[in-house]
């Protein structure tokens, strides 16, 4: 895919035109098996051969969740990839294929499509699946609604309301990370790089999603929203009350959190329990069962009040996650 | 869902909330058989008999596809919905579920996204699929991107690339319909009304898709660029020439068309060759086949140059459909 790059360096969408823009995107697409019927027809056809499918869909609107000028356009793909692949994975469920509705005024560099096509593709090719289809529309500011499916291998959805107490709570990813990347950049910053990084291209662990499942998960979330949030979201559906322990290895302040903190002035809990974005999956697993490797624990599951999330044995009084309202 | 307008009357997207809009459009949505995890985890489950799933997706941009002060909000959730379902239908399968990207400025009243999620699910449910998920984000403008999923139901999926000469090409639904009622909308017309009605809200015929499939259609293609346009795709795909005979019945300009072109001194037949939005299903089938009863021959498929579409015996030299970006 690092040939995806023929526009000529001056060509506006405008000028390059929704077809040459799609032609120009779907002829480099790798193709992959479970593709039955690939772009360029009124729909894809995808293998799906557990018999159900599981499917999830998000928009990353320009403004909102990217900036053209802190992220280049294939950062932006792989965030808006990434953050689709993160559900299907959240459920135990193996990405199989995505389809990408893009809006854009016709003055963005068709370069800059085709970089953010690319970036999506290539997010989607790590995770196992096939960008497949989409539709090209011209808009104001650039909008990706990127939609993925995937499949259960047979085995039973990993919801977020199967907590119960005794559980241990665990993550497998970053927690904070792009929330410190994004204070960075707000602020002017350069560094520390790898959070900024975290923030342009999240790294969620996709296989761990279908590992946990195998293991016996019995609950699982995204963590999109932020850690309490998601935690709550988790604890709402399970009827359940979930303890994070910030004590613990896996929510230690790691050096380039405590730096940007000093430089910012800024509190790096606060990121970690509120920030999102870095799509952590957020699981819960009998006590003594084996965890998959990716999984580290942060606190427990206990009764008490449903839908509370205690922090150190405090309920978290805090602002939440993020409200695209409010 | 009639009763799903529970927002205050004067509530605003940032008074209702993310969270809250969410929780106001989900708790209404019918459940259907298929479905087996619905709105509110990571992903929703859908059921996939067929062991793959026909999938497209398809953006709505205000100002673009529709205008908040032409229709209203339930006609532009049906609108949003047909034109995923009716690609569903163009491969002959049958829809099963739909997820649904909104974006929208939190100025927006509540109750517009609330008759919009009501028009979507009603649509869907028309077709027999169901609303399964979604994200709501903020957004300058109102966004509306849809994905549809589709059951094969063990068929082979009608390809654009199927046509043969000898085929007869015939359509299901209706033509310039929408062309007409957007001239009208544009002009400050007030009718006839059956075009204004079309263009808010187009009819496909969804099951003229899997009946046309049964039947043994060789090709088949949703128009949504214009007819000529979709015509050519399907040229395009099969490396044949269709042959548009607008002398057949099913092209005649009917008497409302008639009075539009003449209120607005246009050439109704521009409206039926360039229209598209109406979403009739275009298709080819040997000759001698007992068509669906919906469909009705409009031309012939040709030997000669692939990809072109002649109209009446010329080669069509007007301007074709619709690209977002000329």
């Amino acid at each position: 895919m690092a040939d995806l790059q023929d526009a000529a360096p001056a060509s506006s969408l405008a000028e390059v035109g929704e077809f040459g823009l799609i032609d120009r995107i779907t002829a480099r697409l790798p193709r992959l098996p479970g593709v039955i019927v690939g772009p360029g027809d009124d729909t894809a056809v995808v293998s799906a051969p557990d018999g159900r499918v599981a499917v999830t869909t998000d928009v990353l609107v320009e403004g909102r969740h990217f900036r053209r000028e802190w992220s280049s356009a294939a950062d932006v793909g792989h965030k808006a990839a990434a953050a689709n692949l993160a559900d299907i994975a959240a459920m135990g469920a193996v990405p199989t294929a995505l389809v990408v509705g893009f809006g854009a005024p016709g003055g963005l560099p068709a370069q800059w499509a085709l970089d953010c096509a690319r970036g999506i593709a290539e997010e989607a090719a790590g995770a196992g699946a096939a960008v497949v289809g989409g539709d090209v529309v011209a808009s104001g500011i650039v909008i990706i609604a990127i939609t993925a499916l995937g499949d259960l291998q047979g085995r039973a959805p990993v919801l977020r309301s199967g907590a119960r107490p005794g559980d241990v709570l665990a993550i497998a990813g970053r927690v904070g990370w792009s929330a410190a990347g994004l204070a960075l950049l707000e602020a002017g910053a350069e560094g520390p790089a790898e959070l900024i990084a975290a923030h342009r291209r999240p790294e969620p662990e996709y296989q761990a999603g279908p590992r946990a499942a195998i293991a016996g998960a019995t609950s699982m979330i995204d963590v999109s929203d932020g850690l309490v949030a998601d935690a709550a979201h988790l604890a709402d559906a399970s009827g359940v009350m979930v303890d994070i322990d910030t004590g613990t290895d896996a929510l230690a302040v790691t050096e380039a959190m405590q730096r940007a903190a000093d430089l910012l002035g800024a509190d790096p809990r606060s990121w970690m329990m509120r920030g999102g974005e870095d799509h952590g999956l957020l699981a819960t697993f009998p006590a003594g069962v084996q965890m998959p490797p990716s999984f580290r624990v942060i606190g427990r599951v206990a009764g008490g009040a449903a839908g509370v999330v205690q922090v150190d044995g405090s309920a978290w009084t805090g602002a939440g996650g993020f409200d695209h309202y409010r």
